[in-house]
């Protein structure tokens, strides 16, 4: 009957080890995240004997909060999974929104998630070159609300870069409060 | 850095001891929970020294996932705090629902829980009699997905069966596969 965090709850563990090298830590907004070497990732949330680190974001995956059926249906056939061979590249990028966002109802969030700032359809158009995955942090009581992870070949770094400067200029990143972009390279 | 779940979780903790008599166990549907005696209801994960118990059910509050601004509205006009002083009994109310309810998208679902099932409008009409709060369990890779808890006063318990009988035979709860009714009374 106990929580089962280690079966669900992924850690991007921040420390001078691990598969992915990192490159930057741009603070976009916010408390900046300690600068370190390595980023990890790794499943679970307890670690026998602890885990040597700068900073460690705990995170889960879950339901769709958003997306309709005719999105998703869109989506599907554009997404490609992460691990693809010619991934040489990847970005973590935590986010945490301000309370005013978390007061909003569900209309409202989604009437400025997508109606407004078009966060599907601006991602859609980049999802055969850049694969992600969103994980949930805030009911966790982490520092973070959500962190997304990306992965791409360094020949798409500069659509990679038109994507997140479209989004950080949308209605809907007017409740970012907290941001930093980690982009990270793939240890040979 | 650490997970403050001892910050943002509740833990139902189901034992020979605890503020709320058990007064009745009923397995609406799926796998029953051990029978006993008392609940209590207990902030936090972690607990120094452990608990003996039959059973835990950890969850978190969370945002709103389906409600509009006109729905809230109504809502916090009928809405009363939990802890009234006329209320001596309460009910612990929780729920799976299937995989097929959860590969739907947000549209989908938003269509079944209130244009079809009406869950919010068949809800508040009950509001002025019994205050509760939703807890989300799911994302914690827990048993049941939600745990609600009711709190009424006795002389109201026939509206709170009526309540539970309406919404058992929605087309939401056709998605429901274990759902456990707990029915406790305050200790004096």
């Amino acid at each position: 009957m106990d929580l089962d965090l280690n079966n669900k709850i992924i850690s991007f563990v921040g420390s001078d080890e691990g598969k992915w090298n990192i490159i930057s830590i741009k603070t976009i907004c916010g408390d900046p995240l300690p600068v370190c070497k390595r980023v990890d990732i790794r499943e679970g949330y307890d670690f026998p004997g602890g885990i040597k680190a700068d900073w460690i974001l705990k995170a889960f995956k879950s339901n769709l909060r958003y997306t309709t059926r005719e999105e998703k249906t869109l989506l599907d056939k554009k997404s490609r999974a992460l691990g693809q061979p010619e991934y040489d590249y990847a970005a973590l990028i935590p986010i945490k929104k301000s309370d005013d966002w978390w007061l909003l109802t569900q209309d409202e969030r989604r009437e400025i998630f997508e109606e407004d700032s078009q966060h599907i359809k601006i991602s859609s158009q980049y999802l055969t070159m850049i694969s992600r995955q969103l994980h949930h942090s805030r009911d966790l009581g982490e520092a973070f609300d959500f962190i997304t992870w990306f992965e791409f070949s360094s020949s798409h770094l500069s659509q990679f870069d038109e994507l997140c400067n479209t989004l950080r200029k949308t209605k809907e990143w007017e409740y970012v409060i907290r941001e930093t972009d980690i982009r990270v390279e793939k240890m040979q």
